[in-house]
């Protein structure tokens, strides 16, 4: 998007009054009526082919059932798992142990992505069991109840990363969004070509899109307005593509259990 | 901000023509009038206090001629760090090997933040010096000209992570600007209070912004306005609080560089 002056810009509004969802809630039909009334600081109203809807994936959860009792967290997080990174206990209080987990997402994150803020009283949440496939569903009821209108869809999760404090949004699901933005090969500003920028868009998009969202869970969607250079026709591979692991991954245990394993002479996986 | 209908927002705008600094730029000065002209889709013109200046750290690191020699590289990476997480080498081709670095500035990142994109050729730039510190000082001579106005300012850098493709921008330094929004005790949608939300705001700024500034280094500047409730009028501590080192660190080493300690029989560090 162009503006007058000579400059490039970006909007992200996020509408109040979502109400909550429960199991069987169609998420993209609970979703228009708010979408369509959406005002844009340039007086526009709605939802146009090339916006994105960034969707906190807990909406879709509930919509989807995917609940647990708080009392089986553990036995969840398990079922939910793929394979243990980490795990840090704490001897000195009442917490749970942390397990940095791989999970059936294909995340590396704390507890499988299993939470229990913004949830029921006595439940928790687990992430969408598909969420690019969630994450089309959507797309696909968005378009049918907006005349064909096709924005893209991102569902978001917030997560810690290694070696930075506090938790920031990223994308966890994706329909019509280029997740991976590839510059390689265009020029810099000495006219040389980039060789390895690959920037991670739609994770980019998921963390302006949670600077108006806000983690209390009030306002689980917002539109993000500027990027339509990354939203395409075809629904695309979605936010998978985002995980990496396997050989490129350095960090595929946490530092104590790869020591643990060298000290008792056992190889690596 | 509220806008009409009810809802927030959030708008980012990126100018262009921003010129190529050199060593003694005065970055201030050459922002302002970039900045007194900024144009948002609301029609407003110009910088609000509420507003954050978001800045490429490269060119800061340029006006405060931080740059070497392109063929002193490997020594420049040593000299900018402090501890060695991670090393991968390419056997099978001529790339250098990846150093994964605690740097001098605190971040754990590739080749220390050392990098030869966006710059003159032949030479490598380095990250500023203290970015907190030349935060501060460019907010000093952003107010000094803006009549008073003190809006935020964020330094950025971009880093892959661990377990992610791509790349995304974070908060290498900040001036009046909570780096970090602390949500503990907030009600969530359940009204129960969130236990440890804490985001790390500065970075979901920088992401915001990355997405219109693009990483050509054609636009390396841009505003941020609607996150009012994370600007200060006092400096406070900067970004360097987003980083986590130290006995919080479960990822200090590479899964390779720890098992190796371990089957060497020596301790970790």
């Amino acid at each position: 998007m162009t503006v007058p002056g000579g400059s490039a810009g970006l909007q992200v509004v996020a509408p109040d009054g979502v109400p909550v969802l429960t199991r069987g809630s169609d998420v993209a039909a609970v979703l228009v009526p708010f979408l369509a009334n959406l005002r844009w600081p340039d007086g526009s109203v709605g939802v146009d082919a090339g916006d994105v809807v960034v969707i906190s994936s807990k909406i879709v959860s509930k919509a989807e059932g995917r609940l647990a009792r708080a009392d089986e967290r553990e036995a969840v997080i398990d079922g939910e798992s793929v394979r243990v990174v980490a795990t840090r206990t704490y001897e000195d209080d009442a917490r749970p142990a942390l397990r940095i987990v791989e999970n059936r997402q294909g995340v590396v994150m704390a507890a499988a992505g299993v939470d229990a803020s913004n949830t029921y009283p006595g439940t928790i949440l687990l992430l969408p069991e598909d969420p690019d496939a969630s994450a089309r569903a959507i797309r696909r009821g968005l378009a049918a109840r907006l005349g064909g209108v096709r924005p893209g869809v991102v569902l978001t999760d917030s997560a810690g990363k290694p070696w930075r404090a506090g938790i920031t949004d990223f994308a966890l699901g994706a329909a019509g969004v280029r997740a991976l933005d590839d510059h390689r090969g265009e020029a810099d500003d000495a006219g040389r070509p980039l060789e390895s920028t690959v920037v991670a868009a739609a994770d980019e998009i998921a963390a302006a899109a949670d600077l108006v969202k806000g983690p209390t869970g009030g306002r689980p969607v917002a539109v993000v307005r500027g990027v339509g250079h990354l939203v395409t026709h075809d629904d695309g591979p979605g936010a998978r593509g985002l995980n990496r692991t396997g050989p490129e991954d350095m960090f595929a245990l946490g530092t104590r259990e790869a020591w643990e394993l060298g000290r008792a002479g056992r190889p690596l996986p």
